[in-house]
C-alpha cells in the first residue's frame, strides 16, 4: 500500500496542546490534551488483557456513564499500571483537576497513558501543568503537531492523518494521531489512537463504525488479539460538519465507515513503518478464504512468525518458513490448493514449489515493501496482516527499555 | 532445574550409526541410524502442522501398519518438505533400500528429516550411503555420538541422555537422542527426539507413556501448540529387560513414565540450553492453578512473549512485562491474587508491586538460570515451560540461515 506522509490532523472545532510536564526526565514532551468545543459524542475500543491500567478501568467507565466527551489527556513515560490503588486515584486527581480548569464534567474526561509499568504514576507532575497545558490549547498545525509529540514513547516519528469527503452536499473531516511503536508484539507495548471528527453521528453509531474501521486496520496489526493493559483507540464525534445523522446501514454509513477505516488504516500503517527495528514494510494478505475469521488465523500466523520476520530482515530466500507459519494457524485448509506468492513472484502453486531461482525471489525481498499473498482457494473472504520484520534493532530497544 | 551433562545413550540391543553422505556440502555428519537387534514396539508423537513432511506422512503410515519398529534412519540438512509427489518418493526408495541391507521388512524403518524446507531431498546420496551406514552399527559410545551429531543442524551441541532404574529386581534402561535448537518458535524449526528403552511393553502402553512424558518435556518447550513440519518424538522398547510387561495404572507403569519423563525433561532442556543464541535458561512456572490448562496457557504466555525474553536477554528490571503477558493468555483469572517470583526475589503481590529496587533485581537477572514463578492462588494445578532469552545471535542465525 502507498505510505502516506503526516497530514495535519486538525478537525473543526477541537483544540489542541502538548507539553513536557517532567515525566521523562529529559527534555521532551510528555503529556497531551485535546478538547471539543462542545460535547462530542465519543465511543472507544479498549485492550482485552486481563491486567489493565487503572486508565482503561477509569476511561471505560465515564464513557459508559457519558456516551460523550470533551477532553482526552494522555500522557507518556508511564502507563500508571500495576500502580495499586494509588493508580485509580491517580486517575481521579488528574481528570478532576482538569475538568475544574475546563469547566466541564469530570465524566466527559478520557484519560490515557503509555509507558513503563510497575511504577507509580507521578501525577503531582502532570496536575501541576494542566493550567499551561489548557493554556496552550489551540487549532493550529503547531499545537497539533505537540500533541502527537507528547503521546510518543518508543516511536521515532509522531503519526498523524487527516482525511475529508463530502456527502450530499456537507463536507465531513476525519483527523487522527496514533503512537505505538513495539512491533513484534504490537500490543504489548501499548497502541494508543485518538480520532477526531466534525461528523454528526451518535455514539452508538460511532462505536459500531470504530468497531469496524478498527478490524480492518488497528486490529490488523495485532497480535493474536493480544492487547497490551494500555492499549485504546476513542473517537469524538462534535456535529460540526451539520450533516444529517449518519444512520447504521444507509450510504451515509458506508461512506463515514469508508474514509474512518482508510483513516485507520493509514495510521495503523504508521505504526508498522515505525515498528520498533523494522527495516521493512510487510503486508500478508490471505485470499480464497472460506471466512474471514480462517483467513485472519492465516495472515497473522504469517505475520507473527519470528522464523518469517528474520528471514525477510536478512532477505533470505527461505520461503519454505511461510508455508510452514501458514501450516501452524490453527486451522483447517487444503495443503494441496494453496498458491503463495512474494512481490508477485510465485513461490508455491497448488502446495508444490515452483523452483524459483533462489537470486530471483532475494532480488524481490530487497525491496522495502514487501507483499505476501496467500490463496488458499477455498472461498472469497480476505484478510490483510500488516507487519515489519524483526531485526537486530527490534532486540537492542526491547533489551534496554528501561536500563 | 540442574542442567545434566551428555550421558551415553546406549541401551542393551540397540546399535547406532552416523556419517556424512554429503546433504550438506561441509564435511559434517548428516545421516544416522538407530537399529534394535530385534523387532520392537514402538510409539510416536508427531507435529500438528497442517502441512507435514512427507516422512512424517510415512513414518506415521509404517507405525500404524506394524506396532514395532526396527530402524531409525535420520538425515540432517534438509527437511525434505515442500517437495511435491517426490519426497513421498524418496521416503519410500531409502526405507526400501535400509529394509534390504538390514533384512527386514520395509515398514519396520522410521524415517525423519530435518533442514532446509523446499529444496528436493538428494535421497540418492543417501540411498548410496546406507549399506557403509549399515557396516558401521555399533554399540559403543563412539557410535552413539555419531548418530545424534548426525541430527544436528543449527545445534551447537549434540544431546543425548540416558537413566535407569530398578523394578521389582529388573533393571530398566532408557536412553535418548535429540536436536532442536530454533528456540523463539522452537517447532518450527524442527525438534527430533529418539528415545530406546530395553523394558517390555506393548506399543499401545508405550504411547500413552510417551504422551503423558511429552507432556511435562518436549511439549513443555512449544510455542502455542505449533509445530513444524517435521516435528517427531518416537520411542522404541525392545523388551531386553525381561520385566513383567507394563501395564497401564499399575507401580510399574507410574515407575516407568516416571523415569521417561525425567529423561524426555532432561533431553528437552538440553534443546533450551541450546536454543539460538540463548544466553540465559528460562523456567516459567505457574502456581496454584485451577486447571492444568489455565497453568500452561499463562505460563506459555510469559514464555514465549518477545518483550519478556529481549528483556531477560538485556538484564532488564522492567518485570512489569511478566504480567502483561500473564493477562494477556486468554484465561481467565484474578490480577489481585497473582504473586510473582523472579529467582526468589518477590515483584508482585496480590497484584501490587513489591517495590523491590532495581538493582537488586539486575542482580538476580545477572544468573544464567532464571526461575519465573507466577501464583494464581486459585487452585493446585501447576505447568512448566521452558524458554530462553531473545537475544541479537538469534536473529542473525535466523536472517541467514540458507545464505
Amino acid at each position: 500500500m502507498k505510505i502516506l506522509k503526516n497530514r495535519n490532523p486538525a478537525v473543526p472545532g477541537f483544540k489542541a496542546a502538548g507539553l513536557d510536564c517532567g515525566i521523562k526526565n529529559k527534555k521532551i514532551k510528555d503529556l497531551a490534551l485535546i478538547v471539543s468545543e462542545v460535547p462530542a459524542n465519543a465511543a472507544a475500543v479498549f485492550t482485552k488483557n486481563r491486567v489493565v491500567s487503572p486508565g482503561v478501568t477509569w476511561s471505560r467507565r465515564a464513557l459508559s456513564k457519558s456516551g460523550y466527551c470533551r477532553a482526552v489527556i494522555v500522557n507518556s513515560g508511564n502507563a500508571n499500571t500495576v500502580t495499586g490503588p494509588k493508580g485509580y486515584d491517580d486517575c481521579d486527581a488528574i481528570t478532576k483537576k482538569l475538568a475544574e480548569e475546563l469547566g466541564i464534567p469530570q465524566k466527559e474526561v478520557f484519560i490515557a497513558s503509555t509507558g513503563i509499568i510497575g511504577v507509580p504514576l507521578p501525577s503531582e507532575k502532570i496536575i501541576k501543568a494542566t493550567p499551561k497545558l489548557v493554556t496552550e490549547l489551540g487549532g493550529k498545525t503547531k499545537n497539533w503537531t505537540d500533541a502527537s509529540e507528547a503521546i510518543m514513547t518508543t516511536d521515532l516519528v509522531s503519526k498523524s492523518d487527516r482525511i475529508s469527503y463530502s456527502f450530499k452536499g456537507k463536507r465531513i473531516v476525519i483527523g487522527g494521531i496514533t503512537k505505538g511503536s513495539g512491533m513484534v508484539h504490537p500490543n504489548m507495548a501499548t497502541m494508543l489512537g485518538f480520532v477526531f471528527t466534525d461528523a454528526v453521528i451518535d455514539s452508538k453509531t460511532l462505536k459500531m463504525a470504530l468497531i469496524e474501521a478498527a478490524d480492518r486496520s488497528f486490529n490488523r496489526i495485532t497480535v493474536d488479539g493480544d492487547n497490551s493493559t494500555n492499549d485504546c483507540v476513542a473517537i469524538l464525534a462534535n456535529g460540526k460538519a451539520k450533516n444529517s445523522a449518519i444512520k447504521p446501514g444507509t450510504p451515509g454509513y458506508r461512506e463515514f465507515v469508508k474514509a474512518l477505516t482508510k483513516l485507520c488504516k493509514n495510521l495503523a500503517s504508521k505504526i508498522v513503518l515505525d515498528g520498533e527495528g523494522a527495516t521493512k514494510f510487510v503486508t500478508v494478505r490471505v485470499e480464497g478464504g472460506k471466512t474471514r475469521k480462517q483467513a485472519y488465523l492465516i495472515a497473522n500466523s504469517v505475520a507473527t512468525s519470528s522464523l518469517v520476520k528474520t528471514a525477510l530482515f536478512g532477505e533470505d530466500p527461505n520461503w519454505g518458513r511461510i508455508f510452514c507459519a501458514v501450516g501452524n494457524a490453527g486451522t483447517a485448509f487444503d495443503p494441496n490448493k494453496v498458491d503463495i506468492s512474494l512481490n508477485k513472484n510465485r513461490l508455491l502453486k497448488n502446495g508444490n514449489p515452483t523452483n524459483i531461482p533462489p537470486q530471483k525471489l532475494v532480488k524481490a525481498m530487497k525491496q522495502h515493501e514487501i507483499d505476501i499473498t496467500i490463496d488458499l482457494k477455498c472461498g472469497k473472504e480476505w484478510e490483510e496482516v500488516l507487519t515489519c520484520d524483526l531485526s537486530y534493532d527490534y532486540v537492542k530497544i526491547n533489551a534496554e527499555y528501561t536500563t
